[in-house]
């Protein structure tokens, strides 16, 4: 599907896509660049990565797709800095959580010979870092692919199949769609279990010993990296703000019902969200 | 440890509570009663329930030890029915998710010749019924005994030999203690993923199919039933009431720092929320 992948910043995406792309015979060679030295040395000698690089624009100059893995707020710039370097014809994407920012200032800053389209591939994990990589990462969950107005449908159409060629389940949304849909299905549940431990923080620690399964699992993504999730919060807060607002008014049904001790409107809430928890798509490993 | 054992209700966890004590030789004899036929026809000819009881007065007849795995507001209720049945010296306990009613009215409710001392294995799921029950369900989950202020040690310390030999870990608390405890660590993270999936259920259906792991995660426990945690809540509705105001604040400081866009604050947010959650108890089975 191409003769050279190079990702930017091989984390738990990064290294799981080279992985997946090797295993599934999508690229003949593979590249990757970190600004770290410590992250480079751990690239070196894998099966996966057939070179590693210090310098973002040797890494990107022979690719025919750059995937960019970096933290949201660092892609628009890497942009600005490979866009002179990269061959005409290549492809460009990225894997960042939130687009309108993304997709708008990061096609501005490439140039016009090669092609740009924003991805989303929802795959992600609390744990950050090469070690989780798995080539498995990918299957059967959902990507977003976000082109814009004017972005050709062939460019899509190529994006859409190497997504698809590692497993995954593609919806083609605009930027803006995308972060609303995202801010209600991710960034707001993290702020939320993120806002609910601080808060259990500041009660008592040992409480911490009695947590059942429940916990563990409505809490998982509060262990997430703290600076990765600022970025991610700040560059979508308008769409935050707006589903935080919704759910507040939820929330505030709730404290009524409790409050005054309403049954049949504390189970029409635990009905409501039982009918849409239901519904939600099984993933690829796991029910 | 004891000649027979009663359950009141084999749904998932006193199924598996007869498999566990069966499987570890902790009595001699196993029986169970449930209101509903379908249920009793379930049990009949299952290895780990010698018997089963239409009526619950019979089946409690010969208890050495009692545990009623019934919904919470149905316990005491129970209890008054079976409490002139009971043999002189036979234990009951009860799983229910609350504490303080069901051990004071629970005690009132039973003769002064058995032994009462509360219960609360955290070790449920959002699966119901006997299907899922499984000997290794307590292994390694925590587990409160709430004694009253009257409560004989002997009686607190059988009980808590009773759980620890079904694998789990014991804490012995005031039923007060403990309804603080849970609505902070389970009721009221029940209650937000409930009312979260609520929310997301007015926004657009379609949404449901875009979900990830982490949403997956969050929400799991607003899959359960309905009735059931209705009841929970509202028997723990003041502790709920005063938890939920507490995170109330910490909500409001995480929108004011993104309708600020405050990067130092949400990153304070979102590092004392990671900092709570690596402290959280690693389960038996998995972290």
């Amino acid at each position: 599907m191409f003769n050279q992948i190079t990702i930017l910043g091989p984390g738990l995406l990064g290294a799981s896509l080279l992985q997946a792309a090797k295993a599934r015979g999508l690229c003949k060679s593979t590249a990757a660049w970190s600004r770290r030295a410590e992250t480079r040395a751990k690239c070196k000698g894998q099966p996966w990565c057939d070179k590693v690089y210090a310098d973002v624009r040797l890494a990107v100059a022979k690719a025919d797709l750059v995937v960019a893995c970096t933290p949201v707020d660092t892609i628009v710039p890497l942009f600005e800095i490979i866009g002179p370097k990269l061959k005409p014809g290549a492809m460009v994407t990225d894997v960042g959580s939130t687009k309108s920012l993304i997709c708008r200032h990061g096609r501005a800053a490439l140039p016009k010979t090669v092609k740009f389209v924003g991805s989303h591939p929802m795959a992600g994990s609390e744990k950050t870092g090469l070690e989780y990589a798995t080539p498995e990462l990918f299957q059967g969950r959902a990507c977003f692919v976000t082109p814009l107005i004017n972005t050709p449908a062939k460019d899509v159409d190529k994006i859409t199949r190497f997504w698809k060629a590692l497993g995954m389940e593609v919806a083609s949304t605009t930027p803006e769609e995308h972060d609303e849909i995202v801010a209600h299905l991710s960034h707001l549940p993290h702020l939320l279990a993120s806002a609910f431990c601080a808060y259990l923080g500041t009660r008592n620690p040992q409480w911490a010993h009695y947590a059942g399964p429940g916990l563990r699992d409505t809490t998982r993504v509060a262990a997430g990296d703290p600076g990765l999730w600022k970025a991610i919060a700040l560059e979508n807060r308008e769409e935050i703000l707006r589903a935080l607002d919704g759910f507040q008014k939820e929330l505030d049904h709730l404290r009524a019902s409790l409050h005054n001790s309403q049954p049949f409107a504390l189970q029409h809430i635990l009905e409501r969200g039982r009918d849409f928890r239901v519904r939600l798509r099984p993933l690829g490993d796991k029910c």
